[in-house]
């Protein structure tokens, strides 16, 4: 198996295809989350991750409460990090997260959380499919809300 | 890039090469740790993969405890969960940890959380490096802790 | 105000009201829930307290779910933690909980976290009251899952 | 017991005492602190009120790192929470924490978690006392870190 970490670009790209849609938040190392080395424990990180992935959900029309008004749920089937450097108490860091382009019934999103410096400390990425939340079944075509998404982000109106 | 999930082998394995070794812990789901769906929240996933992995550690000599005495960090550098069925408030599972046999100075581990039934809720592996607690260098031999922890696994003192 | 911290007996008794029903759980510091001196930050208290709550609901015919089933919720409405000694990663620590007898419509509950010798880590309790499921109003009478509970308490049957 | 719930003024306070220092922050109710009612389970609540007091101890000199260089720890001897009206999903509230003014060896301080509407979800307070570093003994007079705040706090130098 491939364990070399990655630092960027876990999803490809073509020709053509939009570019992703990015937000960064500053945020800064709770007390709560450094662990006896006074640095951030790792199964922490998925929460920065998430933290970054709500507000691509309120500014992109695909939030928590977008999702449960179409009747749907957009479960995380995969998480993958890569941990370079750590983030150590108080540090101020800031959590990259990149929806990436892609025509399938799935979100494919990129993370980075990157040191005072520029330096990342942790890259990786999550795939979500969606359910039906009235019929359980997992969709096998785009739900209409994320189709909307994509028709605005293609005309170049979440630039 | 690849975003099949997988159940199980994430690290190959070679002819004459030691078997896995395994712990198995019996947990039940906490308030505490259910989300608004009644599942717990994925990001919880990687405090159970931990628990497992502690168990190891306490079980085959490669505890936070020994690694601090030996002066090593053993910090998680990759992380990886694919996700298949949802755990329900209040469900009792199984978290099963496997360390993989592997030559390199790091530990590769494998983790499946079980349903009641025997369905696999979530599967996924981590990759830890060693790291000098005095020099702070990455490690590129294989620590003593771990070598002693491979020849007594070679000789079947664990089986 | 009052801030001398009790070890015990936060709710009064009086006589012949029926002795507290009590579990104990036996439990260790994960690394997760250290912090950077070693020790459990104080803000994990209150889910130690939730397993010894848990427990007890389980054991007694109180747990979420046969709150749940009653259409009711039983929200914590007063928490309160007096801490003594620190617990360390990895110390093997017990958890103490007690339903303290009332007849109001509330369940006022006690905790003890004691440490492997005996010393007592923390103590504290919770008050919870009674929500209708469907009108959102607060019981002032209580339900009858716990004049359930009450009777059987009472006869002695849990002794 | 006196479970009667307040909304403030934990502590008393006299005539020509100086007055609380307070902080307020906004933050919203995330994804993974939603229980499965759709509200903030109680025990996330101590987390809340160390976002409050941690940006009071930046703010005035008493942080965790300026304890630490002061080879003292302040640990949080005794925690209690009022619970009022519950904080949902996505809500957006204030945390509103107050530093009151006491003459002895310990730091008593006040909070609030405010809804949007201006209504209390819950307040409570939280009492620290110091802990020499190296001698591992309780203070029994102010540190100096300490004095120094009490000093400019006196003089007027944080209005």
């Amino acid at each position: 198996m491939n364990v070399r970490r990655k630092k960027d670009a876990y999803f490809g790209s073509s020709a053509g295809m939009p570019g992703p849609l990015t937000v960064y938040i500053k945020r800064r190392v709770k007390f709560s989350e450094a662990d006896v080395m006074g640095i951030v424990w790792h199964g922490r990180y998925p929460e920065y991750f998430e933290e970054g992935s709500a507000e691509l959900g309120r500014r992109y029309g695909l939030s928590y409460k977008d999702f449960y008004e179409a009747q749907l749920r957009a479960p995380i089937v995969q998480l993958h990090i890569d941990h370079f450097k750590p983030l150590f108490l108080d540090e101020e860091f800031t959590i990259k997260a990149s929806l990436i382009w892609n025509e399938g019934a799935r979100l494919n999103t990129e993370y980075s959380l990157i040191k005072e410096g520029g330096d990342i400390a942790a890259s990786g990425y999550t795939v979500q499919m969606f359910i039906d939340e009235v019929s359980s079944d997992v969709l096998i075509a785009s739900p209409k809300i994320l189709e909307k998404c994509r028709r605005r982000w293609k005309a170049g109106e979440f630039a």
